[in-house]
């Protein structure tokens, strides 16, 4: 199956090049973008000589549906939202990579994106693809917005919490940790290594535009659950995602229990991974690959939960997750072409 | 005015001689090891060569007390405790940079700790040295427990918060995380940098030993805090901690009285500085130096509280701390010695 | 194909576990270690969890050829001697991972390994697997001994002027620099991450034992090459090795002209990629792959050719170039389950 | 004594700020800027927060004049150039920190920094201030310019070689290596974090302007030495500078001798530090100091010397060396404000 990729620049971009280079079915046969075709990818990656050496072409829907059957959009939010309509309309299955169609309610988009939302119509079929759990709905999607990174981390470290309706209203605190990589390509002073290199920052602080992708996810299982409090922090590393969360629960419950619901919830789920009691997943033990790692603790004086999950942000949080989304909707083994060990250390 | 270093080998202890170097008053005319006697601290430390070419001596309270007045003791927990007396019994002033004596709880130490705890009557007249608040009670002390790193940077946090009892019983949640030199120089596989590097762990999930240091601190300004949910993660860099601590307050508050409150509470502290509103610091923003620095915040959807404090844990959450603690129980400048901007980059 | 490993704790015995994971021929069916039996792979790797769950076994030559044809041996120098001779004994095939069998020169491992060296006899049949250049070799070999990180990026960055005899004798200078993986999984203060970050250290000078194994190489090409100079240094990242080699040529070249040297020597070598002229390699460009990227130049005022050469040194500097001996001794394709992207960034 | 500081945004002007507060004689009482007049410094960096809270003003020499009586001149090549004249033609003295005077032949510098060159009256009265070697010529200087950052690691390595005439004619090979700090705080793609953490690059390859720089130096002891080969690497870390330097021998000479002749030539240099027979210096080990470290040896099998030198690029190769000159230059102690341990780790 000829599959297509648009916006090809970024480091999510890149990562789908990498990940689809060993696809047993989707084949990368051209890839896009808005402002560098002519381009050839290699010139932006070098590391592609002699592997990948496609040149980039401009945007237009008509053509890559002459040569492509399905679209991995990796463009910023903002200009996600007019292409992904033009290829759906072309009659492109499309894998959108941005924050564009994650939130149900427009307002939300607007408040938190400082943007413009796109009509509430089009949000019509548009499945969240939260690929481990939502399966079923995948299959039946007509457009599948990939979830974020820290969604991806966060959601999938409350759900079985979530889904039990365990948790106090308002009582969630979600501590996001991340790698360099999430903030994209783009030159600016404050991601410069001098700036990030043996530095720890807070960024967004009460205001990033995950926070209300994750209540929204969760307020699926839950309507209870109310908001969250989520902070986010800068870790001079590449790649990896940590979510530490604290959670009230509304009644008292055992480690043991805890990690009992945790491991029968993802018992089937391949890549999610609940650890033994009393061990804790690292960010570098999911690096390069597709797991979400979960380590879960009762504070037994405070009675909160504190649960860790971890994932690698390029690939759980980004391009692995969007490929696993394209084989669950394409009917392909899940984890077609994801099947990679970690790469430690 | 001469003082003497007994633990000499560890990065608490080369922090003390860096800045000792440059003190104006306190010389720092010997150095002691219990294990390494005879040896040049030069050997351990190539960076002091033609600078500082002590040579170690064993540990002899009589002959310390013949060279100095003053000792800092930077020895592991366990370790300090019989040491500290000796040196006092001999009449020597000590800074004790040890957790040895600083929980009035020895059931606390006990269970905390792993080890047997000191005799009660033993606190007797020791000083817990948070220097930028106890002021007073460092001037009249008969022996100063320097604070740990954590707490020193978790209690400066939330001490305005405490003092004007405005927190929620048990609601306390600090996230830390720690740069690497917290972990001491011994040999071990989980500190390699191939498995640190480009790496983000939690460890010690709710059993870190600076669990009740904390609570300690805090009830002591209002004894309805209660306990506190406290977990350590490790940041691939070698200095700096970073507290994310997330409170509920008996009543709302706005922002900007959250900020009113912090900078009048440390309007005189010269190594507290708390940043403008909308502003929040970072740990590189003080390495080297003896600052804290906080940034406050409401979440106004959640209602909690959400602060930042940040230390170099070598400086302030050690050697530094340690000197000033010094420096007022002697009636210096709190500051001597200590008034350096931090190294950025 | 079934295939064992021997040495599975190291970090280039959990590299062919992550390599040979997704081969599309060997099965990874059996480890072993000499001091670890019985222990699972996953409690030294936690990042297996789920996916390699083996447990390690005591090392039986007999047991291991009842399960498998091909074995991977990673151990230390001087504890691979002896497991090779059995192993080869009981009819298995060996691909080497360690320094015992490189040197033609007993006398050689002697001087540089301080160990004493097998008996020459021993050497008969042993192919030097640079995989790159003698595939003919390999194909015949009886032994396969796997060439080291440093001498595999070393060496291929001299082959082309070398097997041209261009190189005035002793004139070769080596800069060579290591990411930290390179020294091992050992306990070590030397190694620990606060010791190594924001750090750069020269280490064996004038004594690593790499050294006679690249001289031994290049003169096979050309015996007037004689004796070089290398220096080794270690870099604050995990992986790869980036070598700077500058030569004296016997007569002038021009840049243009030794970049045509190095594109027609190197082909139709698929893992050997020589970049434009003009445009030099970093590490991270090959990160996680099995290639060796070179850049070359001429610096025309001095006359010297500087040549770049970049590997990632746990994969074709140890268990991709393993598994690419493997591949083509067994008569399969050379890059059978090798055919991975850098993972950049 | 009044001074200023003219370009405070850079990395070298920020490290002025730094040594400066704690010199003890000047006094940093005002800073300048071309672009940013009016802004506060606090708000590029936020560290110096309660501590150095100047407002960068516009740059007018007669008004720099009024207030200050030694200027640091920290702006980029070529802009450089232009306010130095009119800050000596105020009467200021002036330590200039950028290239612009360096080259005593302009024909170098318009060839190397691609720009036009001064005029070659104006190089009149100006002093190469390499503070270590030529204290008398800094004291009757008309106006200082400070050295480069690679310059001074390299020629304080090779200086007791070239001032004995020991060195073969264009046999120098220089490979260094720098952190990242040496590229400066302007946005670009190719520093960011995720580019440069975890990689290893060579860049400017045969053309780095700091290669006359080097040459001209060397030749000035010994005019036989000529041409070197001069390459340098981007090392993952923030700041340090290692020069390995390999010489050929005009007569062969063995180890001691060779340390012998080192540790004579700097035995009265307070901050070039040679290291014992046998000892190399990390970069680490100066961090932070105005020290240069050096390590030599004889690789007795190539004949050739291999000779290492360590500085903190901003210090020694930036402010701490300008301070040092013009602290020489007005007759205080060189070692003024400069007498910092290296902060390890």
């Amino acid at each position: 199956m000829k599959v297509a990729l648009v916006g090809a620049t970024g480091y999510g971009g890149v990562e789908l090049i990498r990940l689809l280079h060993n696809h047993p079915v989707f084949e990368l046969n051209a890839i896009y973008s808005h402002s560098k075709g002519g381009e050839s990818i290699r010139s932006y990656y070098p590391h592609l000589t002699g592997a990948v050496e496609l040149i980039m072409d401009d945007i237009d829907p008509e053509k890559i549906k002459a040569k492509s059957d399905l679209v991995f959009l990796a463009v910023p939010a903002g200009i996600s939202r007019d292409w992904s309509k033009r290829l759906r309309d072309a009659g492109l299955k499309v894998v959108d990579l941005s924050g564009d169609f994650r939130l149900e309610d427009v307002e939300d988009y607007k408040k938190w994106y400082k943007k413009d939302p796109i009509a509430k119509e089009e949000l019509e079929g548009v499945v969240f693809g939260l690929a481990d759990i939502v399966k079923d709905e995948i299959r039946n999607a007509t457009f599948i917005s990939n979830p974020g990174c820290y969604p991806t981390a966060s959601v999938l470290g409350l759900y079985p919490l979530a889904k039990e309706k365990m948790i106090v209203k308002n009582s969630i605190v979600i501590d996001a940790k991340s790698g360099v990589t999430g903030a994209g390509r783009g030159a600016s002073v404050a991601n410069l290594f001098s700036e990030i290199d043996e530095n720890l920052k807070i960024y967004k602080v009460n205001t990033h535009q995950h926070t209300p992708e994750i209540e929204q996810q969760l307020n699926r299982w839950d309507p209870e659950i109310g908001m969250i409090t989520f902070e986010t922090h800068l870790i001079p590393m590449n790649r990896g995602i940590m979510a530490t969360e604290y959670v009230d629960l509304k009644s008292p419950i055992t480690a043991e229990e805890l990690h009992k619901l945790y491991t029968e919830t993802y018992k089937d789920v391949k890549f999610v991974r609940v650890r033994p009691l009393g061990e804790f997943p690292s960010t570098k033990e999911v690096q390069g690959s597709n797991y979400c790692d979960i380590g879960v603790s009762v504070n037994v004086r405070t009675g909160k939960a504190v649960i860790v999950s971890v994932i690698d942000n390029l690939v759980k949080g980004a391009a692995g997750q969007a490929i696993q989304n394209a084989n669950i909707w394409t009917g392909l083994d899940e984890a077609a072409g994801l099947d990679l060990l970690p790469m430690y250390p």
